[in-house]
């Protein structure tokens, strides 16, 4: 496994753009945001981060790796619970500082940690300013486990 | 317009995770993650970030508004290519610090400024560890326009 990671330095924005070097754009903690989505049923599943070892690792392996902000270390998705994330198309945005990462999920087929397949299990109602009526609906084809 | 926003304040976790209040957790900077998708397609299409105003802008317009960290302004996506976001579905996930926005996408269709239909249209490829040799590949089915 990688042990020191070294991505390309940043060329100008053009090249980043348009070029086919991986160069990509670390935030100030040294993260860029990855967005896990079902390779087959096209949900988003979750978002999370990524450091340059994580985004090594996940390149690497096939697997998703991600960089857990709370627990301040490196976490293979799944690890734990058997839900892995195996990658059939990982991806960089324009300006690379944001990874897509199309999944099939192993296990159970759940993603998020509160039993639900997606972490985006609720609706925010929209057509009229947020109040304190605001009430989010939760999304009845996606039941907890 | 609202002119000062308020969401909930952030109730314990469980709350946040299993309950109907939108109280979203916005970072240090006061942003969330916000993730557009092609309601129709599926597609992932661009990752961006809201500060309250805009998610408040968001939720009562029914456009997608964002904050841009590089202009450091409000923005209603499309306002002058007119691209905008028209939001079919808005969600937030489990701990409420990122959003996902289902849209129509206005105007010729193209959401990332470099003119292709989505800001992911170059692979990764996975199976070997990151090295100079690595060439992205650009998705021939998202042409630039």
């Amino acid at each position: 496994m990688t042990a020191a990671v070294t991505f390309a330095p940043r060329p100008d924005e053009h090249s980043v753009e348009t070029g086919t070097v991986l160069s990509p754009k670390f935030d100030a903690d040294g993260l860029v945001t990855a967005v896990a989505v079902d390779a087959d049923r096209g949900d988003v599943l979750m978002v999370a981060h990524m450091n340059a070892e994580a985004l090594a690792r996940t390149i690497e392996t096939g697997d998703a790796w991600f960089w857990s902000r709370s627990r301040r270390q490196l976490w293979r998705k799944g690890e734990e619970s058997g839900n892995t994330l195996r990658v059939a198309d990982l991806r960089v945005d324009c300006d690379q500082d944001a990874i897509l990462v199309k999944v099939r999920v192993g296990g159970d087929g759940v993603t998020c940690h509160t039993g639900h397949r997606s972490c985006f299990y609720r609706s925010i109602p929209t057509g009229r300013a947020p109040s304190p009526a605001l009430a989010l609906v939760f999304d009845k084809a996606m039941p907890k486990k």
